[in-house]
């Protein structure tokens, strides 16, 4: 495998990971069984990326062709179930690897549909839906908002990292490089919405 | 261009804005900030032509292929965002271009699928889809059973115009004459809803 | 058609109309006209065998390509809208066809996804994705945590029934033996969830 190709399958497994321990902590939360649990840890981990896959055309879809996201999450899945009440302590840890599972996403998304041909703002689109749309979709099966819709710079913090893809691409630079910048900026964007309140503008109503 | 291809893409555009519009205010009255905002207006502006075209192999889909749409999306989004009051005042407004956009999205999505060679009722069932899908996810990703499920005459005014394309195709008839009708009939029987009060049948218990 | 080819439509067409049936059945009680409870029962039907064949790359689906199921839906969501009163009391058959349903789904899906060369551990996640993915989005779309995350073994099921066609065919056993055996095993656990209370572990919290 040539590096580009390495290194995007690599963050991919990485955010995988993260993203199934997330829906199985949800799925523990709501008390759902452990079939329950292991159905929503696959689902967040690899809904957005089969997204993409589908909407570009490279179908079957990594997560589908292999088995191997499958299995990544099903033990992710295991572990959450099994010890749940050390993932509970963790939840700043766990709030650390939703971002850079955020950022991995949307970097190794975006930079696959530019490798498809994909005009680069729908490619920018297609890296935020590779990674948010797990997230979304582990929200509206536990009938909540997404937390992406409602607030705290998240899906931003994935437009930020898609861009670095799209601009290093454009510049000529070492795709390596230019993804570890996105996940960077993009963890640290997240991280300062968590622990510093960064905001984006809302509508507020000014009646007396 | 032929005219029937300019046709559906210029109806595409204006229902690809007024859908951006009604998801962009319902996010803004959920207090989502300006990301959140366009996220949602985009993902209700695209996501039934979106669902048609990978039903029907024709990926990357429109949306994807082309940033035009986003662009329409995220500049009604802004709108929205930036003249919130006036589009609250503009409710009666926005009513009818959703009949519209509805009717737009309805008879372009039957016409589409009749291109690629799906039989008459699936292209209709395509045409309801591309019509009602973008509004059914806004309502799912802001947790409410969606509008189209629950009355007023909203789906059927929809296939109402997929079924006018169906019929004018199998007549013959000049695509841009039947499209306008199917429009036409879509948007009359929704209005009639919204202010005649027109219904479809319940099911309603007897029981003393 | 060859047999297993042909048994695989008998099963689908089984299951498409006792999933119609529980989506109408829905929508009947959440009050939706007509037209919603048809669209419910249509969606119920086929969501999760679309989704499928979306994902191995079937495209158009067999239920976009021929009206057949679309009919199947329509003719069961009429049956229920009519005769309410009747399914209300048939709540246990409905269970049973339920459980018949998943099975028949889970074993022909599992069955397609390994005719169009997917490894098998993904064959038995699709083949629980055609079983189980109808009801999920019938529940999203009336706003429920989806029944399949909640508990009961339901997804379950669907995987015991799905492995039997993994095995079987891995075996080189006759499929429609090895599908009946699949389908029989799955209605068995469904029903010994349903009344022997069989379940799976759930996370319990033991503080004092």
């Amino acid at each position: 495998m040539e590096p580009a190709v390495l290194l995007v399958r690599f963050l991919d497994l990485i955010g995988t990971f993260v993203f199934a321990v997330s829906g199985a902590a949800l799925g523990v939360q709501r008390g759902m069984d452990l079939f329950g649990v292991l159905v929503l840890a696959f689902v967040t981990a690899v809904f957005g990326g089969v997204t993409r896959d589908v909407l570009i055309g490279a179908v079957p879809p990594v997560s589908v062709a292999s088995w191997h996201n499958l299995a990544l999450a099903v033990a992710a899945g295991l572990l959450v179930f099994r010890f749940n009440k050390l993932f509970d302590q963790l939840q700043q840890p766990v709030q650390f690897f939703d971002a850079a599972g955020l950022g991995v996403f949307a970097v190794a998304g975006t930079q696959k549909a530019l490798d498809y041909g994909i005009n680069w703002p729908m490619a920018a689109v297609l890296g935020i839906i590779s990674g948010i749309g797990g997230g979304m979709v582990r929200d509206v099966l536990t009938t909540q908002v997404p937390t992406v819709l409602r607030a705290d710079i998240y899906a931003v913090a994935a437009l930020a990292g898609a861009l670095v893809v799209v601009a290093g691409s454009a510049a000529g630079l070492p795709p390596t490089a230019v993804a570890l910048a996105g996940v960077v900026l993009c963890v640290f964007l997240r991280l300062m919405a968590l622990y510093r309140g960064w905001r984006l503008p809302v509508v507020t109503s000014r009646d007396p």
